[in-house]
């Protein structure tokens, strides 16, 4: 009972109506975002970060930052060049991943690298990084040093996460531990802290910041989990691409460790000799190894887990729960879809 | 008579007694700036990109952003992250650049790409970029805003300048003006805003730091001419490196592009065939064809206009005359050397 009063009393005179849904901030960013980030001359630099800006995306983070800021108060301003800020961020990181995963392909389209040449494709990268710092620097006041200060810890994080990655490709032995690390740095933390980022513009106290940073990191590893258990389970038909890619190129996924991690050693030097080949039915006797493991049983409750701790993060949160709706809404979206 | 007067008003109360000149700052920095910039781990993050850092190098950036501090007032303590920030930013351009340009070698020493693989090479530059936003995050107050938009615009034209110079390797023809304008993005803008982003820490009015950016930009012009010169006409016993090599590959330089400028059709059909050899003359052949064209005295000219040019900037400046020297003394040092 005390701490439903506790709740209660921040932001209960702010009135929930002027929220907004996911899918209404969505549009609203996607027309603040989409005007011209660059000058245009020389067109042989700002082009291809411009196309690559052009094949769009879901802009999850960003609305999230702004969500982060309703959740707590009426939208400032300032949120908007944060929310593009992130946006840039993540498709900095997005053109240099590819440079190294040396990807032809991003949403169907060539990637900046395989369109224009590596050393433009690095160098786009790098001038989106610094056109996301413009961005920050339109906030002013007193938040603003906090707000670089997480933004570049997250930034640095992601830098860290992608690393390891790479170092794991080269690694036999990567456990449960050192994994979950790895992608909680590549892929978590920037949610959270989007979230987190929004929630500093909104007024939040630093107890319901962390709150809202931890519903978004967990909010992150369960859509991690949902990414490994579709590309090995899901149905093509509704994942919108063929299933199985991760495991023809050998990628360590959640699945693939804790199977290496439970199996019996028969089992185990089975898969192993498995991921030597790349046998036609490759596929299909991975995943029979994998049922057998009980992996897809234990990813989804792994994934309900992340789910459940995320949303009693958010619970937990000093706010009247009607304005907590939009936030649980996209945590359902991003996770309970079917396919 | 009114000019002097002038200059004389602001910060004649200021003893110059409390300055410091090049050399003397230059180990006041080194000792500043060779801490810890990276956490522990991971360390294949982060040893590549403290690797690269303990290869040196003269600090002339930073350091003349501390000297555009003093030439206004005595050192503030947020210069020396500024600095600190600008050599990172150089050091991340370095890096970046390396991997375009497949150098083997930096400082005669392997570059992180051929050390560490070019992907880490990536990311740590990427890392090291955002650490110099890290330290430009320490300064506070209003000049904040104005060090960052200059920090991010020079940034910007940086990564501008690396773009052209690319593409100008792909092209047959670059006009003089076409490479003048590559190579004071390339190099000299940041020479200039490194002292600007002094000279407002220092409290300089809006006409003294635009001077002293003039200043910093001609001065790096200047220094580029003599590369060039150097590369082509030095001693190699001072120069510290056996000369020819910009001949040896094709690269473009001031002193090419006015030859091929200047030559008569035939002297251009010549040193066109030429440059389409690997003759073992070839570096000797050039020379002969550059001697022809007055290359080397109109190099030299160039050189000094860019100087003079640099060193009446400093002399505008409303500042009494004392208070110059250390800045001079840096110009003449940089650029009348005599190898």
């Amino acid at each position: 009972m005390k701490k439903k009063e506790q709740k209660a009393n921040e932001n209960e005179k702010m009135p929930a109506e002027n929220m907004h849904r996911f899918s209404e901030l969505a549009e609203q960013f996607s027309r603040y975002f989409d005007t011209e980030h660059f000058p245009g001359s020389p067109q042989s630099l700002y082009e291809p970060a411009r196309y690559f800006l052009g094949l769009g995306g879901k802009r999850v983070r960003p609305v999230a930052c702004l969500m982060g800021n309703e959740l707590f108060d009426d939208l400032k301003p300032e949120t908007w060049p944060v929310a593009t800020a992130i946006e840039l961020f993540h498709n900095f990181t997005l053109i240099h991943d590819d440079i190294m995963d040396k990807a032809p392909l991003r949403r169907n389209q060539e990637t900046v690298h395989q369109k224009y040449g590596e050393s433009t494709a690095l160098l786009a990268g790098d001038v989106m990084l610094v056109t996301a710092y413009d961005y920050l620097n339109k906030v002013t006041g007193t938040v603003s040093n906090q707000i670089i200060t997480l933004f570049n810890r997250t930034a640095k994080e992601v830098c860290e996460g992608q690393q390891l990655d790479m170092d794991f490709e080269k690694s036999p032995d990567v456990n449960f531990d050192a994994y979950l690390h790895m992608i909680n740095l590549k892929t978590s933390v920037l949610l959270g802290a989007s979230l987190q980022l929004g929630a500093m513009l909104g007024g939040a106290g630093e107890r319901n910041q962390n709150l809202i940073y931890e519903f978004g990191r967990k909010l992150g590893l369960a859509f991690q989990v949902q990414d490994d258990y579709l590309d090995a389970f899901g149905d093509p038909q509704k994942f919108g691409k063929q299933t199985g890619g991760d495991i023809l190129a050998n990628k360590k996924t959640f699945l693939l460790i804790h199977a290496l991690e439970t199996a019996t050693g028969e089992q185990r030097a089975e898969l192993e000799a498995l991921l030597q080949t790349q046998a036609a039915n490759k596929v299909h006797e991975v995943l029979k190894m994998f049922a057998q493991c009980g992996v897809d049983a234990w990813a989804m409750q792994l994934k309900e887990r992340y789910l459940q701790g995320a949303l009693q993060h958010l619970d937990d949160i000093a706010v009247v729960s009607k304005r907590k709706e939009p936030l649980r809404e996209l945590a359902l979206f991003l996770i309970q879809r079917e396919h």
